[in-house]
């Protein structure tokens, strides 16, 4: 509507063709991937299809187009939420980016808590919407055609700078691609089969056709009553609020009603990528392309790398794009329908593989089981069908949207890919040089030093003696003098409860604490024979309250860090609890 | 003048009266610090003093006060800094805070590499600055007299919005009470007499004479031309900048060094409180009252720590002021003037102790030594005089700057001191619970069970067990299984390598790696018997480039974060630096 808006009133009467070519779009790719359902029982996102299909680079393309999109779907659904909240209280216009900010923190913690992905918390809010919006896009038509409608009073300022005169293809195609941004609800079935109940793939084949055919009737009902109200597409209010208010005129619940279902839903849209970007990023991570501890799952069973993540990068980008939902759409079909191409060309040529394997026998990839099945050709034509019109929509958008802000999409794709390939080496020289082949066992320890830094004696000190003296008889306490009387008093405490342990005193007249400790230990380490072990026994209160530790020297910390890249010496800190 | 200026032009007639009560005060505090510099040769703060003489609570306040000061000189020095850069160039004054912040850190980092306290980086610029500021005053008081001064052409706007009409005693005080910012460099000479050559107390004692008679003069000199040109106090234009440019008129050079000497003197302004604060910091810490981290050197041989906490502070300070000059004096001079009294006091108190002592009779104190010293009672009746003329403003400061934000400092020094008073308490509770007296020696550790977490069989893992075979004979190794198949393989590989160490297999269904970790171990800790105790050793890779640690899981990290309150479990990891 923004780019017809910007070409004139005359070019308006494009907004509802547009529309209808849309949903045919999503009919054709909801048909190809109602077939991925049931090919991949367990699961049919893009990268596995493509993992699986396609082989590693696709695979690759896919995943990188799925966690950019998962981000941005994040950045506009909660932009989107927010336009609607200040389209209803234009006093927080100002406050959009932190508002945006603020919600995207809050689906985190709800995620970092662990939440049930069906159940009421989802499904109340989802009825809720579709029936405000029904009742609103059903009220609408009827007073459509009791001639009653009238159009949209006080509308918003037009605020496109750029106005177009012509209604060339370009801007008819440009339209379009800015409207398919509908059909990506989608791949978030495809990718969550397994959250649905039994029979799987035929409940999941059901959800996805009855969302496609909501979502048509009403996307196709708003953008023709937006059109005969003459709606403004604005920053300022949202063409669901002028389009509410000239339905409802004076009825203000109602009116408040649809926004906060609108709102609500759009911040609960995030949620599928709140599950679907950590399960990417973690088959992103068994497979080596992503760091490997984004695979595990923390204690309350979600994968909290993940979501910290794509928490913290959708900030990032509400707030370079402040929470523009005009500014950050035009970055985000082109991933979805690279994904979408991708997994439907893989699914087109599994149906080749399957019209080509020997009767009877059955291949088992990973994600799914190959075999025989009647009518591949059918199925085949259809998901290539769908992967050639989304593979054409994708050319188009990145044609049509490239100067608007598709070009930072398409250069961070490859950036990201060119991140997967180095982390893969990285794991894969890892591998090859922690190999066991032609690996000659190492010799035993032929002795073990322990060196056991002291800055006083006490209870810790002692327990942490106790522990030195079992590991080694060649113990040597450490301590940094920097007062020589305090040095005198250890002396003689050291030699009553020291057990005959040999204490060496370094002095620090600059008050130094690490440095004459490491420069000690180097020198020591620098003496060594072959196959000795140094190890470090660190004693470390550990003081009832956390905040507490704020008040003590980590010394255990600091020399892990500064002799981290020494071989053959060991840190051990050996805690003290004090009760 | 701000306050001044407030009560309209008739008022104005007041400053100069009041800049030379200002420095009467100035005379009366540098004499009598002149007595603290001889009787300190170690450096005389007023924490010293206030608690070799008054005890602990005076020296906690005056150490609040002097913290809480070193905070503001930053924030009050940069601040004033910005604003000479944005008289000069006016399209800088929305970014005051943005420099302000981006200065405080320049100087933050100067400070961690380390700067030498003498030399010519710093008597360059304060030459400089002296040089100009002598020309400016010189010239303005010579054209001032041949009657060719005038008034400032183009003032700006007066910026203060409650104007008050009448000149009570009560606005002067105020007016005279703002302008004893200027005496705050008194103290930091006698905090920091190690910096001068020997002999020390002679030559810091000369120095803080010559320095109170440079900054008198000037001092007077500018407040006399600034009432005569008219200048206009204001935030987007210094008073000095209004004087040097109608001094100067046209000649932009000249106008243009002013500005920079006096930017440059007003950043290194900071550096006092940038050695000042971290070596009191330290002081405090080692008595007990900061963490005791505070007290140690880093590497390049500064109080790191100290330098840091300083620099946030004093930044969060400029933002939350915006970096005014204006809003941030009010809280700086009463926390100097509570110093100066507290210091005075104890001096004073200490010449009562020396005209008390029996003859020829020394005690030696921490910071001084207290011997017979002549004409003692007219040396307690300077700094007694002092103290009272010090405690005088600090109280007309509290007074009339409270609704300023006097009273923010006033909740703020009692505040420090709780935090200082909880510190040293639980230092001491620590000391208590540690101690040795009536301590049974622990008996010796009777068993040593270690356990060994293993993702994969590689040369890493070997060194691992091997360091873990060197310290028991009871090694158990233990991996989460995730997948079937890679546990298999595992499995077969520690059966060649192994050297029949024990394998325990823990299963992970939902990927969760640190929890079945945990829940072993907690078993097994919780079936131990007496005096044993548990070791986990850690492998742990070091990859080459620190960056790749992002890459790899730090399991020991979490453990020991897990396993801290447990007693009798000894964390290790093993570094394999990987080549």
């Amino acid at each position: 509507m923004f780019i017809l808006a910007a070409a004139g009133t005359a070019a308006f009467s494009n907004v509802f063709p547009i529309s209808i070519a849309i949903v045919i779009l999503l009919a054709i790719v909801a048909l190809s991937y109602e077939q991925t359902i049931h090919a991949y029982p367990g699961g049919g996102g893009a990268y596995i299809v493509a993992r699986d299909n396609l082989g590693e680079l696709p695979a690759q393309i896919a995943g990188a187009a799925l966690l950019t999109d998962y981000i941005l779907t994040v950045a506009v659904s909660i932009s989107s939420g927010v336009a609607q909240i200040v389209s209803a209280f234009p006093t927080l216009f100002d406050y959009r980016a932190v508002l945006a900010v603020g919600l995207v923190m809050f689906v985190m913690l709800v995620n970092l808590r662990g939440v049930k992905e069906s159940g009421m918390t989802f499904a109340l809010p989802t009825y809720f919407f579709i029936v405000m919006m029904s009742i609103t896009v059903g009220l609408g038509v009827f007073r459509y055609f009791a001639g009653s409608l009238g159009i949209v009073v006080n509308p918003p300022e037009m605020d496109i700078i750029h106005t177009v005169t012509a209604v060339t293809p370009f801007l008819i195609l440009h339209a379009f691609s800015s409207g398919t941004a509908a059909l990506t609800g989608v791949e978030a079935i495809s990718n969550g089969i397994t959250a649905f109940k039994e029979p799987r793939s035929r409940n999941a084949g059901i959800t996805l056709i009855w969302m496609a055919v909501i979502l048509g009737i009403l996307f196709l009902g708003i953008s023709f009553l937006a059109s005969q109200i003459h709606a403004i597409p604005s920053e300022t209010e949202t063409v669901i609020s002028q389009l509410a208010r000239t339905i409802y005129g004076s009825h203000e619940v109602l009116y408040l009603g649809l926004i906060a279902a609108t709102t609500v839903i759009l911040i609960m849209a995030t949620n599928t990528s709140f599950a679907d970007f950590p399960r990417l990023s973690a088959l992103l991570a068994v497979d080596g392309f992503l760091p490997r501890q984004m695979a595990f799952k923390g204690s309350r069973l979600v994968f909290s790398y993940g979501i910290v993540a794509l928490s913290i990068i959708s900030s990032l980008l509400v707030v370079v794009f402040n929470a523009s939902v005009n500014a950050l759409i035009p970055l985000y079909a082109i991933g979805v329908f690279m994904s979408f191409t991708l997994s439907q060309a893989g699914m087109a040529r599994r149906w080749w593989k399957i019209g080509h394997l020997k009767p009877g026998k059955e291949i088992k990839e990973r994600g799914s089981t190959l075999r025989n099945e009647k009518r591949w050709e059918v199925k085949m034509v259809i998901n290539g069908f769908g992967a050639i019109c989304t593979l054409v929509v994708m050319l188009v958008f990145a044609i049509t949207k490239f100067s608007d802000g598709a070009w930072v999409v398409l250069i961070l794709i490859p950036l990201i890919v060119v991140g997967f390939s180095s982390i893969h080496m990285h794991y894969r020289g890892l591998a090859r040089r922690l190999s066991l082949e032609n690996y000659a066992a190492m010799p035993r320890i032929a002795r073990h030093r322990v060196i056991l830094p002291l800055s006083g004696v006490h209870r810790g000190t002692l327990a942490a003696l106790r522990y030195a003296t079992s590991l080694s008889d060649d113990v040597t306490a450490v301590n940094i003098s920097m007062d020589p009387a305090d040095t005198e008093k250890l002396k003689a405490k050291w030699d009553d409860w020291g057990e005959g342990v040999r204490l060496v005193i370094l002095e620090s007249p600059y008050r130094t604490l690490l440095e004459p400790l490491l420069d000690y230990i180097e020198e020591i380490a620098s003496q060594r024979q072959p196959n000795e072990i140094i190890t470090i026994v660190v004693p470390q209160f550990v003081p009832k309250r956390t905040i507490h530790n704020l008040l003590h020297t980590n010394t255990a910390f600091w020399l892990r860090a500064a002799l981290l890249f020494k071989p053959g010496i060991v840190i051990t800190d050996v805690p003290y609890q004090v009760d």
